[in-house]
Protein backbone atom coordinates (compact mmCIF):
# COMPACT_ATOMS: atom_id res chain seq x y z
CA UNK A 1 0.00 0.00 0.00
CA UNK A 2 1.02 3.40 -0.66
CA UNK A 3 0.08 6.95 -0.53
CA UNK A 4 -0.38 9.47 -3.72
CA UNK A 5 -1.15 13.12 -2.72
CA UNK A 6 -2.38 15.25 -5.07
CA UNK A 7 -2.05 19.43 -5.19
CA UNK A 8 -4.48 21.63 -6.58
CA UNK A 9 -3.47 25.97 -6.68
CA UNK A 10 -3.61 28.78 -8.28
CA UNK A 11 -0.32 30.14 -9.42
CA UNK A 12 1.06 33.56 -10.33
CA UNK A 13 1.79 34.07 -14.10
CA UNK A 14 5.57 33.62 -14.26
CA UNK A 15 6.43 34.33 -10.51
CA UNK A 16 8.07 30.82 -10.00
CA UNK A 17 9.70 31.38 -6.56
CA UNK A 18 6.76 32.90 -4.51
CA UNK A 19 4.63 30.07 -6.48
CA UNK A 20 7.19 27.54 -5.04
CA UNK A 21 7.17 28.63 -2.12
CA UNK A 22 3.31 29.08 -1.44
CA UNK A 23 3.44 25.13 -2.50
CA UNK A 24 5.96 24.38 0.25
CA UNK A 25 3.62 25.78 2.77
CA UNK A 26 0.43 23.46 1.82
CA UNK A 27 2.88 20.27 1.42
CA UNK A 28 4.02 20.91 4.78
CA UNK A 29 4.21 17.69 6.85
CA UNK A 30 2.51 15.30 4.01
CA UNK A 31 2.47 12.02 4.99
CA UNK A 32 2.80 10.64 1.64
CA UNK A 33 4.53 8.62 -0.92
CA UNK A 34 4.14 10.66 -3.79
CA UNK A 35 3.18 14.12 -4.37
CA UNK A 36 1.58 15.47 -7.94
CA UNK A 37 1.79 19.42 -8.55
CA UNK A 38 0.10 20.56 -11.86
CA UNK A 39 1.21 20.61 -15.71
CA UNK A 40 3.56 24.15 -15.86
CA UNK A 41 3.27 24.04 -11.98
CA UNK A 42 5.38 27.41 -10.88
CA UNK A 43 5.42 29.39 -14.21
CA UNK A 44 1.64 29.02 -15.19
CA UNK A 45 0.15 28.42 -17.97
CA UNK A 46 -0.60 31.28 -20.18
CA UNK A 47 2.35 32.18 -22.04
CA UNK A 48 1.93 34.40 -24.80
CA UNK A 49 5.36 35.03 -26.51
CA UNK A 50 8.42 32.97 -27.12
CA UNK A 51 10.73 35.52 -25.02
CA UNK A 52 8.41 34.76 -22.01
CA UNK A 53 9.64 30.65 -22.70
CA UNK A 54 12.66 31.58 -22.78
CA UNK A 55 13.06 33.89 -19.71
CA UNK A 56 11.22 31.12 -17.50
CA UNK A 57 12.47 27.89 -18.10
CA UNK A 58 14.60 25.23 -15.59
CA UNK A 59 17.64 22.77 -17.03
CA UNK A 60 17.38 20.22 -14.45
CA UNK A 61 20.89 18.48 -16.49
CA UNK A 62 22.55 21.84 -15.57
CA UNK A 63 21.36 22.21 -11.99
CA UNK A 64 19.47 25.07 -13.37
CA UNK A 65 15.96 25.68 -11.42
CA UNK A 66 14.33 26.97 -8.60
CA UNK A 67 11.74 24.35 -8.58
CA UNK A 68 14.46 21.35 -9.04
CA UNK A 69 16.68 22.59 -6.44
CA UNK A 70 13.86 23.23 -4.02
CA UNK A 71 11.98 19.76 -4.60
CA UNK A 72 15.28 17.86 -4.83
CA UNK A 73 16.42 18.85 -1.56
CA UNK A 74 12.62 17.94 -0.44
CA UNK A 75 12.32 14.42 -1.64
CA UNK A 76 15.72 14.00 0.15
CA UNK A 77 14.82 14.86 3.32
CA UNK A 78 11.83 13.69 3.65
CA UNK A 79 11.71 10.29 1.50
CA UNK A 80 8.54 11.61 -0.73
CA UNK A 81 8.92 12.04 -4.31
CA UNK A 82 7.50 14.07 -6.50
CA UNK A 83 6.30 15.09 -9.83
CA UNK A 84 5.72 18.76 -11.28
CA UNK A 85 5.55 19.97 -14.72
CA UNK A 86 7.69 22.82 -16.03
CA UNK A 87 9.21 24.81 -18.73
CA UNK A 88 12.29 22.52 -19.62
CA UNK A 89 14.94 23.95 -21.68
CA UNK A 90 17.42 20.68 -23.33
CA UNK A 91 19.94 20.88 -25.78
CA UNK A 92 18.55 24.69 -27.09
CA UNK A 93 14.79 23.52 -27.46
CA UNK A 94 11.70 24.08 -25.15
CA UNK A 95 9.62 21.28 -23.91
CA UNK A 96 6.44 20.95 -21.71
CA UNK A 97 8.05 18.48 -19.43
CA UNK A 98 7.36 17.29 -16.10
CA UNK A 99 10.08 15.97 -13.48
CA UNK A 100 9.86 12.92 -11.22
CA UNK A 101 12.51 13.44 -8.53
CA UNK A 102 13.20 10.53 -6.34
CA UNK A 103 13.59 10.40 -2.77
CA UNK A 104 17.50 9.46 -3.68
CA UNK A 105 17.67 12.44 -5.63
CA UNK A 106 17.65 10.92 -8.73
CA UNK A 107 15.30 12.18 -11.32
CA UNK A 108 13.81 11.38 -14.58
CA UNK A 109 11.73 13.69 -17.39
CA UNK A 110 8.63 13.05 -19.04
CA UNK A 111 8.49 15.42 -22.30
CA UNK A 112 4.79 15.97 -23.19
CA UNK A 113 3.80 13.88 -26.30
CA UNK A 114 0.36 15.42 -27.71
CA UNK A 115 0.71 19.19 -27.33
CA UNK A 116 -2.48 21.27 -26.89
CA UNK A 117 -3.96 24.66 -28.74
CA UNK A 118 -0.89 27.42 -28.45
CA UNK A 119 1.74 25.38 -26.89
CA UNK A 120 2.24 24.39 -30.34
CA UNK A 121 4.16 27.86 -30.97
CA UNK A 122 5.96 27.79 -27.79
CA UNK A 123 6.69 23.88 -27.31
CA UNK A 124 8.87 21.06 -28.85
CA UNK A 125 6.65 17.97 -29.00
CA UNK A 126 7.76 15.62 -26.50
CA UNK A 127 10.62 12.99 -27.53
CA UNK A 128 10.81 10.89 -24.62
CA UNK A 129 7.77 8.90 -24.93
CA UNK A 130 6.16 7.21 -22.46
CA UNK A 131 8.06 5.28 -19.66
CA UNK A 132 7.73 3.28 -16.54
CA UNK A 133 9.83 3.22 -13.78
CA UNK A 134 9.76 1.50 -10.13
CA UNK A 135 10.01 3.14 -7.25
CA UNK A 136 10.34 1.45 -3.90
CA UNK A 137 7.90 -1.13 -5.50
CA UNK A 138 5.59 0.34 -7.16
CA UNK A 139 5.76 1.54 -10.55
CA UNK A 140 4.67 4.77 -12.12
CA UNK A 141 4.28 6.48 -15.19
CA UNK A 142 3.78 10.01 -15.75
CA UNK A 143 1.61 11.86 -18.22
CA UNK A 144 1.06 15.38 -19.20
CA UNK A 145 -2.82 16.99 -19.42
CA UNK A 146 -4.03 16.44 -23.00
CA UNK A 147 -2.16 13.44 -23.28
CA UNK A 148 -5.37 12.11 -21.73
CA UNK A 149 -7.23 12.59 -24.65
CA UNK A 150 -5.67 9.46 -26.91
CA UNK A 151 -6.17 6.25 -25.37
CA UNK A 152 -3.08 5.48 -26.64
CA UNK A 153 -1.25 7.43 -23.76
CA UNK A 154 -2.31 5.69 -20.67
CA UNK A 155 -2.44 2.22 -22.66
CA UNK A 156 1.08 2.56 -23.31
CA UNK A 157 1.76 3.32 -19.67
CA UNK A 158 -0.26 0.34 -18.49
CA UNK A 159 0.79 -2.04 -20.85
CA UNK A 160 4.62 -1.13 -19.60
CA UNK A 161 3.82 -2.11 -16.48
CA UNK A 162 2.47 1.28 -14.27
CA UNK A 163 0.45 1.06 -11.42
CA UNK A 164 -0.24 4.32 -11.17
CA UNK A 165 -0.16 7.43 -13.66
CA UNK A 166 1.21 10.52 -12.32
CA UNK A 167 -0.79 13.38 -14.47
CA UNK A 168 0.26 16.96 -14.09
CA UNK A 169 -2.34 19.19 -15.15
CA UNK A 170 -3.86 22.81 -16.77
CA UNK A 171 -7.31 21.52 -17.85
CA UNK A 172 -9.52 23.83 -19.76
CA UNK A 173 -11.85 21.50 -21.34
CA UNK A 174 -14.75 19.89 -19.43
CA UNK A 175 -13.74 16.18 -19.98
CA UNK A 176 -11.05 14.60 -18.10
CA UNK A 177 -12.05 13.93 -15.31
CA UNK A 178 -14.94 12.03 -16.20
CA UNK A 179 -12.36 10.85 -19.09
CA UNK A 180 -10.45 9.74 -16.44
CA UNK A 181 -12.46 6.76 -14.61
CA UNK A 182 -12.91 4.96 -17.72
CA UNK A 183 -8.87 5.69 -18.32
CA UNK A 184 -8.39 3.67 -14.95
CA UNK A 185 -11.19 1.23 -15.46
CA UNK A 186 -10.15 0.26 -19.21
CA UNK A 187 -6.64 -0.30 -17.87
CA UNK A 188 -7.31 -1.02 -14.29
CA UNK A 189 -5.07 1.83 -13.02
CA UNK A 190 -4.65 4.37 -10.32
CA UNK A 191 -4.18 7.91 -12.08
CA UNK A 192 -3.60 10.89 -9.96
CA UNK A 193 -4.57 14.34 -11.76
CA UNK A 194 -3.28 17.28 -10.14
CA UNK A 195 -4.94 20.47 -12.00
CA UNK A 196 -4.94 24.45 -11.71
CA UNK A 197 -7.72 26.08 -10.48
CA UNK A 198 -8.80 29.77 -11.94
CA UNK A 199 -7.96 32.36 -14.34
CA UNK A 200 -4.64 33.21 -16.14
CA UNK A 201 -4.61 36.66 -18.13
CA UNK A 202 -1.81 37.28 -20.80
CA UNK A 203 -2.69 40.24 -22.92
CA UNK A 204 -5.51 38.73 -25.15
CA UNK A 205 -4.55 35.72 -23.46
CA UNK A 206 -7.19 34.27 -21.04
CA UNK A 207 -7.37 30.91 -19.77
CA UNK A 208 -10.02 29.38 -17.04
CA UNK A 209 -8.87 26.48 -15.52
CA UNK A 210 -11.32 23.48 -14.34
CA UNK A 211 -10.11 23.00 -10.74
CA UNK A 212 -11.67 19.18 -9.76
CA UNK A 213 -7.75 17.51 -8.91
CA UNK A 214 -8.92 13.55 -8.36
CA UNK A 215 -7.34 10.23 -8.20
CA UNK A 216 -9.40 7.58 -10.03
CA UNK A 217 -8.64 3.92 -8.64
CA UNK A 218 -8.82 0.60 -11.09
CA UNK A 219 -12.40 0.02 -10.54
CA UNK A 220 -12.90 3.20 -12.54
CA UNK A 221 -13.97 4.83 -9.14
CA UNK A 222 -13.14 8.06 -8.25
CA UNK A 223 -10.89 8.05 -4.71
CA UNK A 224 -11.70 11.95 -4.30
CA UNK A 225 -11.95 15.18 -6.30
CA UNK A 226 -11.34 18.11 -4.97
CA UNK A 227 -13.48 21.50 -5.83
CA UNK A 228 -13.69 23.59 -9.21
CA UNK A 229 -11.70 26.44 -7.18
CA UNK A 230 -9.09 26.27 -3.96
CA UNK A 231 -6.13 25.67 -2.84
CA UNK A 232 -5.93 22.27 -1.41
CA UNK A 233 -3.72 19.28 -0.82
CA UNK A 234 -5.18 15.54 -0.37
CA UNK A 235 -4.34 11.60 -0.67
CA UNK A 236 -5.15 8.89 -1.35
CA UNK A 237 -4.27 5.02 -0.35
CA UNK A 238 -2.78 3.01 -3.51
CA UNK A 239 -3.24 -1.01 -3.30
CA UNK A 240 -0.88 -2.33 -6.20
CA UNK A 241 -2.27 -5.60 -6.21
CA UNK A 242 -5.62 -4.12 -7.50
CA UNK A 243 -4.05 -2.53 -10.58
CA UNK A 244 -1.49 -5.14 -10.99
CA UNK A 245 -4.46 -8.27 -11.90
CA UNK A 246 -6.05 -7.39 -14.80
CA UNK A 247 -8.62 -9.87 -14.44
CA UNK A 248 -12.20 -8.48 -14.20
CA UNK A 249 -14.12 -12.18 -13.65
CA UNK A 250 -12.87 -15.75 -13.87
CA UNK A 251 -13.10 -15.61 -17.70
CA UNK A 252 -11.34 -12.09 -18.80
CA UNK A 253 -8.17 -10.49 -18.06
CA UNK A 254 -7.99 -7.06 -19.66
CA UNK A 255 -4.50 -7.70 -20.98
CA UNK A 256 -4.61 -11.57 -22.21
CA UNK A 257 -7.50 -10.74 -23.69
CA UNK A 258 -6.24 -8.11 -25.88
CA UNK A 259 -6.11 -9.41 -29.86
CA UNK A 260 -3.25 -6.74 -31.06
CA UNK A 261 -3.62 -8.60 -34.56
CA UNK A 262 -7.09 -6.90 -35.11
CA UNK A 263 -5.43 -3.91 -33.58
CA UNK A 264 -4.92 -0.50 -35.87
CA UNK A 265 -0.98 0.21 -35.65
CA UNK A 266 -0.03 3.15 -36.87
CA UNK B 1 -27.56 13.59 -43.04
CA UNK B 2 -28.53 10.19 -41.64
CA UNK B 3 -30.66 8.53 -39.37
CA UNK B 4 -29.70 5.57 -36.80
CA UNK B 5 -32.45 3.60 -34.88
CA UNK B 6 -32.10 1.79 -32.09
CA UNK B 7 -34.40 -1.36 -31.16
CA UNK B 8 -34.27 -2.23 -27.34
CA UNK B 9 -36.43 -5.12 -25.82
CA UNK B 10 -36.75 -8.23 -24.06
CA UNK B 11 -36.48 -12.04 -25.96
CA UNK B 12 -37.71 -15.11 -24.83
CA UNK B 13 -34.90 -17.37 -24.55
CA UNK B 14 -34.55 -19.47 -27.71
CA UNK B 15 -38.11 -18.21 -29.37
CA UNK B 16 -36.24 -17.10 -32.20
CA UNK B 17 -39.26 -17.05 -34.71
CA UNK B 18 -41.49 -14.97 -31.91
CA UNK B 19 -38.50 -12.43 -31.02
CA UNK B 20 -38.29 -11.86 -34.75
CA UNK B 21 -42.40 -11.43 -35.71
CA UNK B 22 -42.07 -9.24 -31.87
CA UNK B 23 -39.36 -6.71 -33.09
CA UNK B 24 -40.88 -6.51 -36.91
CA UNK B 25 -43.99 -5.00 -34.94
CA UNK B 26 -41.51 -2.47 -33.06
CA UNK B 27 -39.87 -1.18 -36.54
CA UNK B 28 -43.17 -1.54 -38.47
CA UNK B 29 -43.02 1.92 -40.71
CA UNK B 30 -40.22 3.49 -38.86
CA UNK B 31 -38.62 6.31 -41.15
CA UNK B 32 -34.47 5.53 -41.15
CA UNK B 33 -31.09 4.80 -42.43
CA UNK B 34 -29.81 2.00 -39.91
CA UNK B 35 -31.45 0.19 -37.59
CA UNK B 36 -29.49 -1.14 -34.93
CA UNK B 37 -30.53 -4.52 -32.74
CA UNK B 38 -28.90 -6.13 -29.34
CA UNK B 39 -26.23 -8.96 -29.40
CA UNK B 40 -27.77 -12.17 -29.68
CA UNK B 41 -31.18 -10.19 -30.03
CA UNK B 42 -33.51 -13.32 -31.27
CA UNK B 43 -31.89 -16.88 -29.81
CA UNK B 44 -31.23 -14.59 -25.91
CA UNK B 45 -28.17 -14.34 -23.87
CA UNK B 46 -28.05 -16.94 -21.36
CA UNK B 47 -26.75 -20.16 -23.42
CA UNK B 48 -25.96 -22.95 -20.53
CA UNK B 49 -24.83 -25.33 -23.13
CA UNK B 50 -23.41 -26.44 -26.29
CA UNK B 51 -26.05 -28.18 -27.00
CA UNK B 52 -27.99 -24.76 -26.79
CA UNK B 53 -26.05 -23.21 -29.25
CA UNK B 54 -26.16 -26.28 -31.83
CA UNK B 55 -29.91 -25.65 -31.66
CA UNK B 56 -30.23 -22.13 -32.30
CA UNK B 57 -27.66 -21.33 -35.20
CA UNK B 58 -27.97 -19.16 -38.36
CA UNK B 59 -25.96 -19.79 -41.26
CA UNK B 60 -26.06 -17.06 -44.08
CA UNK B 61 -24.12 -18.09 -46.52
CA UNK B 62 -26.16 -21.25 -46.49
CA UNK B 63 -29.36 -19.31 -46.38
CA UNK B 64 -30.01 -20.71 -42.96
CA UNK B 65 -31.75 -18.37 -40.09
CA UNK B 66 -34.99 -16.77 -40.10
CA UNK B 67 -34.01 -13.48 -38.60
CA UNK B 68 -31.33 -13.67 -41.70
CA UNK B 69 -34.69 -13.95 -44.12
CA UNK B 70 -36.82 -11.97 -42.40
CA UNK B 71 -34.26 -8.87 -42.40
CA UNK B 72 -33.02 -9.39 -45.92
CA UNK B 73 -36.56 -9.40 -47.05
CA UNK B 74 -37.60 -6.31 -44.95
CA UNK B 75 -33.95 -4.39 -45.91
CA UNK B 76 -34.96 -5.02 -50.14
CA UNK B 77 -38.53 -3.65 -49.05
CA UNK B 78 -37.73 -0.37 -47.32
CA UNK B 79 -34.13 0.32 -48.26
CA UNK B 80 -33.03 0.13 -44.39
CA UNK B 81 -29.87 -1.49 -43.51
CA UNK B 82 -30.35 -3.71 -40.28
CA UNK B 83 -27.67 -5.05 -38.16
CA UNK B 84 -28.29 -7.71 -35.68
CA UNK B 85 -26.61 -10.28 -33.25
CA UNK B 86 -26.97 -14.18 -33.84
CA UNK B 87 -25.39 -17.19 -33.43
CA UNK B 88 -23.39 -17.99 -36.07
CA UNK B 89 -22.75 -21.32 -37.11
CA UNK B 90 -19.86 -20.95 -39.68
CA UNK B 91 -17.50 -24.15 -41.50
CA UNK B 92 -18.27 -25.89 -38.43
CA UNK B 93 -17.84 -23.06 -35.39
CA UNK B 94 -19.79 -21.03 -33.43
CA UNK B 95 -19.56 -17.43 -33.48
CA UNK B 96 -20.95 -14.73 -31.65
CA UNK B 97 -21.72 -12.56 -34.82
CA UNK B 98 -23.28 -9.82 -35.90
CA UNK B 99 -24.51 -9.28 -39.50
CA UNK B 100 -25.29 -5.84 -41.91
CA UNK B 101 -27.86 -6.25 -43.98
CA UNK B 102 -27.93 -3.77 -46.77
CA UNK B 103 -30.82 -2.84 -49.02
CA UNK B 104 -29.49 -4.22 -52.27
CA UNK B 105 -29.54 -7.25 -50.11
CA UNK B 106 -25.52 -8.19 -49.82
CA UNK B 107 -24.64 -8.31 -45.95
CA UNK B 108 -21.33 -8.15 -43.80
CA UNK B 109 -20.21 -10.17 -41.04
CA UNK B 110 -18.21 -8.98 -38.36
CA UNK B 111 -17.16 -11.85 -35.40
CA UNK B 112 -16.91 -10.51 -32.07
CA UNK B 113 -13.40 -10.12 -31.40
CA UNK B 114 -13.38 -10.03 -27.40
CA UNK B 115 -15.64 -12.67 -25.96
CA UNK B 116 -17.06 -12.36 -22.63
CA UNK B 117 -17.55 -14.35 -19.36
CA UNK B 118 -18.90 -17.69 -20.77
CA UNK B 119 -19.20 -16.87 -24.00
CA UNK B 120 -15.96 -18.39 -24.27
CA UNK B 121 -17.34 -21.72 -23.00
CA UNK B 122 -19.77 -21.59 -26.13
CA UNK B 123 -18.08 -19.71 -28.74
CA UNK B 124 -14.88 -19.32 -31.20
CA UNK B 125 -13.02 -15.73 -30.74
CA UNK B 126 -14.31 -13.64 -33.71
CA UNK B 127 -12.17 -14.21 -36.94
CA UNK B 128 -13.21 -11.21 -39.05
CA UNK B 129 -11.53 -8.05 -37.39
CA UNK B 130 -12.64 -4.94 -38.00
CA UNK B 131 -13.80 -3.28 -40.86
CA UNK B 132 -16.19 -0.13 -42.28
CA UNK B 133 -18.24 -0.16 -44.93
CA UNK B 134 -19.59 2.85 -47.16
CA UNK B 135 -23.19 2.55 -47.29
CA UNK B 136 -24.75 5.45 -49.44
CA UNK B 137 -22.15 7.80 -48.11
CA UNK B 138 -21.86 6.79 -44.66
CA UNK B 139 -19.00 4.93 -43.16
CA UNK B 140 -20.02 2.36 -40.68
CA UNK B 141 -18.56 -0.18 -38.46
CA UNK B 142 -19.66 -2.70 -36.07
CA UNK B 143 -18.58 -3.67 -32.90
CA UNK B 144 -20.07 -6.11 -30.20
CA UNK B 145 -21.06 -5.77 -26.47
CA UNK B 146 -17.76 -6.23 -24.27
CA UNK B 147 -15.58 -4.65 -27.48
CA UNK B 148 -16.49 -1.45 -26.08
CA UNK B 149 -14.10 -2.26 -23.10
CA UNK B 150 -11.15 -2.00 -25.10
CA UNK B 151 -10.42 1.19 -26.92
CA UNK B 152 -8.13 -0.65 -29.39
CA UNK B 153 -11.78 -1.54 -30.67
CA UNK B 154 -13.46 1.99 -31.38
CA UNK B 155 -10.15 3.41 -32.29
CA UNK B 156 -9.27 0.87 -34.98
CA UNK B 157 -12.67 1.02 -36.50
CA UNK B 158 -12.66 5.25 -36.22
CA UNK B 159 -9.19 5.32 -37.81
CA UNK B 160 -10.25 2.82 -40.22
CA UNK B 161 -12.86 6.00 -41.46
CA UNK B 162 -15.83 5.01 -39.49
CA UNK B 163 -18.75 7.64 -38.73
CA UNK B 164 -20.62 5.43 -37.46
CA UNK B 165 -20.25 2.33 -34.88
CA UNK B 166 -23.18 -0.35 -34.72
CA UNK B 167 -23.18 -1.66 -31.50
CA UNK B 168 -24.88 -4.69 -30.66
CA UNK B 169 -24.76 -5.45 -27.43
CA UNK B 170 -26.00 -7.18 -24.04
CA UNK B 171 -24.77 -5.33 -21.02
CA UNK B 172 -24.34 -7.10 -17.79
CA UNK B 173 -21.64 -4.74 -16.24
CA UNK B 174 -22.53 -0.75 -15.37
CA UNK B 175 -19.91 1.07 -17.19
CA UNK B 176 -20.83 0.90 -20.83
CA UNK B 177 -23.07 3.78 -21.23
CA UNK B 178 -20.53 6.81 -19.66
CA UNK B 179 -17.84 4.84 -21.53
CA UNK B 180 -19.00 5.50 -24.57
CA UNK B 181 -19.42 9.08 -24.40
CA UNK B 182 -15.46 9.09 -24.09
CA UNK B 183 -15.21 6.68 -26.64
CA UNK B 184 -17.26 8.62 -28.87
CA UNK B 185 -15.14 11.75 -28.11
CA UNK B 186 -12.02 10.47 -27.93
CA UNK B 187 -12.95 9.33 -31.35
CA UNK B 188 -15.03 12.23 -32.98
CA UNK B 189 -17.61 9.19 -33.99
CA UNK B 190 -21.31 7.96 -33.21
CA UNK B 191 -22.23 5.17 -32.00
CA UNK B 192 -25.39 3.38 -31.44
CA UNK B 193 -25.78 0.76 -29.06
CA UNK B 194 -28.63 -1.26 -28.82
CA UNK B 195 -29.17 -3.32 -25.79
CA UNK B 196 -30.88 -6.15 -24.07
CA UNK B 197 -33.63 -5.27 -21.22
CA UNK B 198 -34.37 -7.66 -18.46
CA UNK B 199 -33.75 -10.99 -17.13
CA UNK B 200 -32.76 -14.15 -18.92
CA UNK B 201 -32.75 -17.21 -16.76
CA UNK B 202 -31.74 -20.69 -17.59
CA UNK B 203 -31.39 -23.18 -14.91
CA UNK B 204 -28.38 -21.71 -12.91
CA UNK B 205 -27.54 -19.42 -15.36
CA UNK B 206 -29.15 -16.09 -14.90
CA UNK B 207 -28.23 -12.63 -16.24
CA UNK B 208 -29.71 -9.04 -15.80
CA UNK B 209 -29.47 -7.08 -18.61
CA UNK B 210 -28.92 -2.82 -18.16
CA UNK B 211 -31.32 -1.84 -20.67
CA UNK B 212 -30.21 2.27 -21.69
CA UNK B 213 -29.58 2.06 -24.75
CA UNK B 214 -28.02 4.97 -26.60
CA UNK B 215 -26.78 6.72 -29.27
CA UNK B 216 -23.56 8.94 -28.50
CA UNK B 217 -22.22 11.98 -30.75
CA UNK B 218 -18.71 13.01 -31.73
CA UNK B 219 -19.15 15.75 -29.21
CA UNK B 220 -19.26 12.92 -26.55
CA UNK B 221 -22.70 13.67 -25.59
CA UNK B 222 -25.87 11.40 -25.65
CA UNK B 223 -28.20 12.08 -28.18
CA UNK B 224 -30.94 9.89 -26.63
CA UNK B 225 -31.01 7.04 -23.66
CA UNK B 226 -33.67 4.97 -23.60
CA UNK B 227 -35.06 3.87 -20.00
CA UNK B 228 -33.63 0.61 -18.16
CA UNK B 229 -36.58 -1.21 -18.85
CA UNK B 230 -38.76 -1.63 -21.56
CA UNK B 231 -39.50 -1.96 -25.60
CA UNK B 232 -38.41 1.24 -27.35
CA UNK B 233 -37.41 2.29 -30.68
CA UNK B 234 -35.85 5.46 -30.94
CA UNK B 235 -34.05 7.42 -33.77
CA UNK B 236 -30.70 9.83 -34.21
CA UNK B 237 -29.64 12.41 -36.82
CA UNK B 238 -26.45 11.36 -38.17
CA UNK B 239 -24.05 14.33 -39.44
CA UNK B 240 -20.99 12.30 -41.29
CA UNK B 241 -19.39 15.87 -41.41
CA UNK B 242 -19.30 16.17 -37.32
CA UNK B 243 -17.24 12.61 -37.56
CA UNK B 244 -15.29 13.20 -41.00
CA UNK B 245 -13.59 16.21 -39.36
CA UNK B 246 -11.31 15.11 -36.33
CA UNK B 247 -10.72 18.70 -35.57
CA UNK B 248 -11.13 19.94 -32.00
CA UNK B 249 -9.34 23.24 -32.11
CA UNK B 250 -7.23 25.27 -34.71
CA UNK B 251 -4.45 23.80 -33.48
CA UNK B 252 -5.08 19.99 -32.56
CA UNK B 253 -6.77 17.36 -35.13
CA UNK B 254 -7.22 13.96 -33.14
CA UNK B 255 -5.91 12.03 -35.88
CA UNK B 256 -3.01 14.38 -36.79
CA UNK B 257 -2.20 14.29 -33.57
CA UNK B 258 -1.72 10.73 -32.64
CA UNK B 259 2.11 9.85 -32.60
CA UNK B 260 2.14 5.91 -33.14
CA UNK B 261 6.35 5.85 -32.57
CA UNK B 262 5.41 6.00 -29.23
CA UNK B 263 2.51 3.83 -28.62
CA UNK B 264 2.78 0.47 -27.27
CA UNK B 265 1.93 -1.42 -30.56
CA UNK B 266 1.72 -5.71 -29.39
Amino acid sequence: MFKVSVVQFKPELFEIEKNVNKVMKIIEGVDSNFIVFPELAFTGYAFSSKKEVEETYESPLDGIGYAFKTFKEFSKDTGVSVVYGFNEKYEGKYYNSSILIKSDGTYKIYRKTHLFFREKLFFTPGDTGFWVDNINGINVGVAICFDWYFPESFRTLALLGADLILHPANLVLPYCQEANKIRSLENKIYIATSNIWGTQINGEIEYSFTGKSQVTSPDGEVLFRLPEQGDFIQTAEIDERKSQNKRINEYNDLFQDRKPKYYFHS
